[in-house]
């Protein structure tokens, strides 16, 4: 049989990141690649009594079917949390459950984007998305990514060039995979912007529960009076990816459709997962939860970026402070090739991605390459950011 | 804001019967429309002991990343039972781990299908499947179900009416909701024309093991020698529909291109729901659950099948006998307005499914209802039947 594939699959590949993942899964190989949470971020103890008592008290709720929207009290429950945190349920907006965030990228593309749309992104940007956005055959546009975000002139530029955008797809917090936070000027800006050009906004915040430096800044979401936001939120940074549970937030009118997406997608999110969430979230201290996360990642963040001051920045590397988040983006000098020392990494043992993944198109030139600091041990942080050093000593000249 | 959806979705409906679920769920009324499992029918000890024995033994493999393609040790487990059970797992074949069976129906949808490809499926056909391909403008078309499956003649005339078709959907064990079963013979024609006229088959199984009476029919990926056929199966009604697990055996070719699509939805399935799956499966007697549920249905199948017998039949309601499945397809005399009928129904709180919501549209005339037997108590089972009775000899006339 020769298969006929669809328009919108022809041209897709694996997420290059996974794949990458796959080889850094082996022995002796110490992977910076990841984007895993930390194992020790996981709130075992509190999820094996959760999961214990859930199963003696109300099994059926567990095992038996659930609606699409989602287990109403845990969407209570998150309502009442967003609006206090973040004040980003205005009267006209709706909550539901989805299967990870990954699924409010996918519904969102496909309510609003026909094949050769123009969805406009950060470059660079998380891979995970852009595949999903690919998977539509929607035509990618990215905007350089400053210190403080997006490039707000390139941004009106490519809306002026690109009349049939229809999304602008942005990570304001701790972006993966540059790191960089938006300022709040930028987003007022984008947020104008969008509303200028009739454009919808995806706000992707995995990561806004992990900043331990700095401070807040408010959500796009929260000065939304046009319900042109589509807020998405993740319980897999800061409960656990395992279970694949995320939320999302939009007007009703556009909820209503995308329920009708998620419905045909897996009829509801697994129903063990979205219950745990909600003990977790409502007879936990979840707030002093969110505080031992922040602790733990900042002592990684800082041993981080403390190894890379002493043995990579000397070499000619640059790297992006951050303030929260998993993710260094690292930066060579001009005229290094990149992919090679990335793959004289490999042959040391030593993973990390590409900078050219999270582009566009993975042939648009990068110079940049991404590090994570949740998954490894502070002894494989020491070790592999080390032979980063040694091995940029060499490669630089 | 003024939404512009896009062309997939912007004649999007809710699914009718989970509508129709959330009024079924007042109390007092009798929901004879559901599609739930038995209560009684989940292994409730024995996933408490299993999900115990996980959290405590394996906590990350529970709560972090997994793979797209699935728990390796459930993907083996299935491949093991699939090729002694039903012969289905060739050389050239891969089996993935999906969200529940529904994301089988979404992701071949967007594998193979461009908008207005045509698809055939039976008429009734499952409305959940029929929105997901829905969901991608696909033009589908109906062909009548007999009472050993769909009328072939039919079939071909089809095929030969819409050149575009790109698939086929089937589901050809107690078919979902006439409780048809294809034979044999209709198997093997299927099979031929889907070959002919180079047509990809969606063979969807959820109720394959749940046969109480009569001889297991082979699969018709059985005897796919040419990679046509994608298999889907489900745990939903074996286990439980709560813990969305299905999974997929398709050609490693197609296969390459669905799980890539299948990432991009939701990155893979909850870890807990994979592990306890691989646990029950493997630790447990799995054959003995199977058996015991094979008991429950038979009892309720039977006790639901004499009560039309007594109640129903002799007011000129005739209904298709079944050998397994949970629904049973009643069809009213001509000239009896079904849609008033059921309504009356609802006047006296029970509920039943209108049989046009299961047609490519629900515009068409339709005769039939579909009800349920596995989620009603016997009690209940009794008072509905009589109502529908009751109201049936008022009706007509």
């Amino acid at each position: 049989m020769t298969y006929n594939f669809s328009d919108k699959v022809l041209a897709l590949k694996p997420n290059a990141i996974r794949e990458i993942l796959k080889s850094a899964s082996d022995p002796g190989v110490i992977s910076l690649s990841a984007g895993n949470p930390a194992p020790d971020a996981f709130p075992v103890d509190a999820i094996k009594e959760i999961s214990k008592n859930l199963l003696e008290n109300n099994p059926i709720g567990v095992l038996q079917y659930g609606i699409s929207d989602g287990y109403t009290p845990l969407r209570d429950t998150l309502k009442t949390y967003l609006k206090e945190e973040l004040d980003i349920i205005k009267e006209d907006d709706e909550l539901i459950i989805v299967s990870g965030a990954q699924q409010v990228m996918d519904i969102a593309a496909k309510t609003f984007l026909n094949e050769h749309d123009t969805l406009i992104c950060e470059a660079p940007s998380f891979v995970g998305a852009l595949n999903t956005f690919r998977s539509y055959n929607v035509d990618l546009v990215g905007v350089t990514v400053e210190k403080d975000g997006m490039d707000m002139q390139e941004l009106e530029e490519k809306l002026k060039a690109y009349p049939n955008t229809k999304l602008i797809y942005t990570i304001p917090n701790f972006q993966n995979p540059s790191g960089v936070t938006m300022s709040l000027q930028k987003r007022h800006k984008l947020y104008e912007l969008a509303k200028k050009y009739g454009v919808l906004i995806i706000e992707d915040n995995p990561y806004g529960d992990l900043r331990y430096n700095g401070e807040n800044v408010p959500c796009i979401k929260s000065f939304d009076d046009s319900g042109i936001v589509i807020y998405s939120g993740s319980f897999s940074k800061v409960v656990a990816p395992g279970i694949r549970v995320g939320f999302m937030v939009a007007n009703k009118e556009a909820m209503a459709k995308m329920i009708v997406c998620k419905q045909g997608q897996d009829v509801h999110t697994t129903m063990w997962s979205q219950l745990v969430c909600n003990e977790f979230m409502t007879k936990y201290d979840y707030k002093g939860h969110l505080e031992k996360l922040r602790a733990l990642y900042k002592e990684k963040a800082e041993l981080c970026m403390n190894l890379l001051d002493e043995y990579v920045v000397p070499t000619g590397i640059t790297y992006n402070k951050i303030e929260g988040g998993l993710f260094i983006w690292c930066t060579l000098p001009k005229g290094v090739d990149m992919l090679a020392f990335c793959k004289a990494l490999t042959e040391k043992k030593v993973c990390v991605v590409p900078g050219n993944a999270f582009l566009t198109d993975s042939a648009i030139p990068c110079d940049s390459f991404r590090i994570n600091f949740s998954t490894p041990t502070d002894d494989e942080l020491k070790k592999g950011i080390k032979i980063i050093g040694e091995v940029a000593k060499d490669f630089i000249k």
